[in-house]
């Protein structure tokens, strides 16, 4: 691929400085857990996370020796029986919950759903669930079910900036998703979750871009419930089972409609009637699969002794030289920031505002750096800081720049979609 | 262990008989396409499918090469996005639903909860769900989860023999499980199924039971949903997704109340209003695990060109064998057959009411015949014709018989229970 000869400009940092940071980064020796792709720049992370070493063997050894040498045994014998709960306590350690109050099962919208519908019984006489224009769509498309099932509620919307202001004593529940998937703009958990409980509403914060990216403290923010992702940040494996978390003061209340049998006081002694086990149990439903569970447990080995704000510290870090050189590079080119500027108020990711944003995408995939499009016009890019260096965001804003400076997007080849992008 | 010395009984059948079965059995071959624990006799497949070769492997792969090197572009390259629908219209074929009728996704309990809420829409006026008392539990608790949610419906349980004349102009959905978990008994699908239809009502089968183990034939009875389960029979792992059947003709009319964004659509517009998606697609819900999926896909490759007519005569011939064997050998200490003799009436598991059940079956595990205990007093055994022969059953039936006769259940280690039996 002929690329066009251009002239380094003058920018807000240099290479070698980059690289200077990444041998002083008290994270750079993480990197070395991770079975990272030849030849590319991956910042996708928040989409699916990188592979980290001694997951291969792990699953390896539960299908041949639990699954296939011990067989049904394995329940017992190998823990599956608890291993969604003690998964469950690893990440809530990365997000502020105390043992007992998260539970790995099922997904992020079957959980939702668990969530939201219990909330709802728990505020009778309100109607209506918030939430913000820049939820990620399937927590509305839950939200949605739930309510075609009351009869009785109504999703509002409206814009993220505007949600504290309209959380009055009508609202039951505040659904909200921390950090933007399109943006990375964050929401305050504190603020809002002191708002909602002023008005007497519960909130329920999906942590999807916020679990293994950013500090979170679910304690002392006091919110009541969440749900989070385990295959981006926390590098699960593809479509890993999703955590929930109910405070544990509600969770006696709190009354799944998912009222599954493995959610029961007492799954094997087959009752006819339906009685929830105590605690975070009773938010399990069905089986859940093991093999994707044990990939998910051996993976958050990675995130053993990290320091989450020492993490959220080097994110915000790679993400300001990514966004000064991108926008020092591309700004010509129509490329704007979305979401806010102040660091303090965003995730771990940066997104651009970006024209033919599609193709360009495509045409910096085809150039080794790896990042998304989320419609109608965002080029995103993931700042995963346990396997991401200085230099690889620096070198990214370079070949985007070619891609730009070049119009290397304009080729047929990078217009035609796909089904997933 | 001392084992009592017993002289052989005139049985039924010979050893040497049950030698010469598995010589001429067509389906001896299959044997060697599983992983088979050494030194037992494994008759737990029912619970939880032995591992096919292979799995390993493609597992691994998907592993390292997919997920580790290909990461977020397998969506498309390695058509992850794709194989919910592609292993449904595997596992459809074993159970006479057409493509693009069965899609493979979330759990049993989850997927019967879509069915269930959906079905439910469609009789509007109707209020009884109509199930027996040998139904799996779990099917019954998340009716119960369902009528919570709408206040208007009702669960009536009647005895399995009493449905059919149970069925009238109230009932809006008929939900059972075709091969009682407990027993092995058989729903006539397509009596209940005729008579439910007349009435007006729905019809919602599990198979969990079923699939893989007896000739299903969907469309031909004129089943109206399903669901199944893809550990058991089929070998898909531990906790392997679960599969859900719409008749082709139901599916634009039923509408999932776990309405996520893999049921939409157009999941990558990132619209904030659901519209599901035509076809079977709409009962998606949210991301599924792929490391379990890709082992239930390469372990169905052991029932590619099994005809299931001839699997089930093998497992009626395999149960003929064994209940006689132990009808002739254990009559005497108590134990008595489950469910119907006819063996037309029956799946392809067998189980024995039995006095210290659960004893005698950790007993009989410590000598090398693994069952399961389901409480309150039954002992039971799968018979997977895959990969059990003859020679199996008719030496399980001589090990039980030594453990009741010499009481060897009664040591305090075989009666401590644990979590999961």
């Amino acid at each position: 691929m002929t690329v066009s000869t251009i002239t380094a400009p003058a920018t807000p940092v240099t290479r070698s400085h980059c690289l200077a940071l990444d041998r002083d980064d008290p994270l750079a020796s993480k990197r070395a857990e991770f079975e990272l792709p030849d030849g590319i720049i991956y910042l996708d992370g928040n989409s699916l996370g990188c592979l980290p070493k001694g997951v291969a063997e792990r699953v390896g050894a539960a299908v041949r020796e639990q699954w296939g040498a011990d067989l049904i045994t394995s329940w017992n014998k190998h823990d599956w029986f608890t291993l969604p709960g003690r998964i469950g306590d690893r990440i809530g350690t990365l997000i502020g919950a105390p043992a007992g109050t998260v539970v790995t099962a099922d997904t992020i919208s079957v959980n939702l759903f668990k969530l939201v519908a219990a909330a709802l019984r728990l505020r009778p006489g309100r109607r209506i669930i918030l939430s913000d224009t820049g939820n990620f769509p399937t927590d509305l498309y839950i939200a949605e079910g739930v309510l075609g099932m009351t009869g009785q509620h109504e999703l509002k919307l409206v814009a993220p900036e505007a949600v504290a202001s309209a959380i009055d004593e009508s609202v039951a529940l505040v659904m909200l998703t921390e950090v933007d998937y399109a943006t990375g703009r964050r929401h305050d958990m504190r603020d809002i979750t002191r708002r909602a409980h002023e008005a007497g509403a519960l909130v329920l914060w999906d942590l999807a871009h916020s679990a293994g990216a950013i500090p979170v403290d679910l304690e002392a923010a006091g919110a009541d419930l969440a749900v989070g992702c385990t295959y981006k940040y926390l590098n699960g494996g593809p479509g890993a089972p999703a955590f929930l978390y109910v405070r544990r003061d509600l969770q006696e209340a709190l009354a799944s409609p998912l009222s599954g049998w493995w959610g029961h006081a007492e799954p094997f002694a087959f009752t006819t009637r339906y009685r929830p086990a105590a605690g975070i149990t009773r938010q399990q439903c069905g089986t859940q699969p093991m093999l994707s569970m044990i990939a998910l447990d051996a993976a958050l080995d990675a995130y053993d002794r990290v320091d989450m704000g020492a993490l959220y510290a080097k994110a915000q870090r790679l993400a300001g030289i990514f966004i000064g050189e991108i926008e020092w590079r591309c700004g010509g080119f129509g490329l704007t920031l979305a979401g806010p500027r102040d660091l303090d108020r965003r995730g771990s990711q940066v997104s651009f505002h970006c024209p033919e944003g599609y193709a360009v995408m495509q045409a910096l995939i085809a150039h080794g750096v790896v990042g998304d499009f989320r419609a109608p016009d965002k080029i995103r890019f993931g700042l995963t800081p346990l396997y991401t260096r200085f230099v690889d965001v620096f070198d990214a804003a370079v070949i985007l720049e070619k891609v730009m400076a070049g119009r290397l997007w304009e080729r047929p080849e990078f217009r035609l979609r796909s089904a997933v992008t």
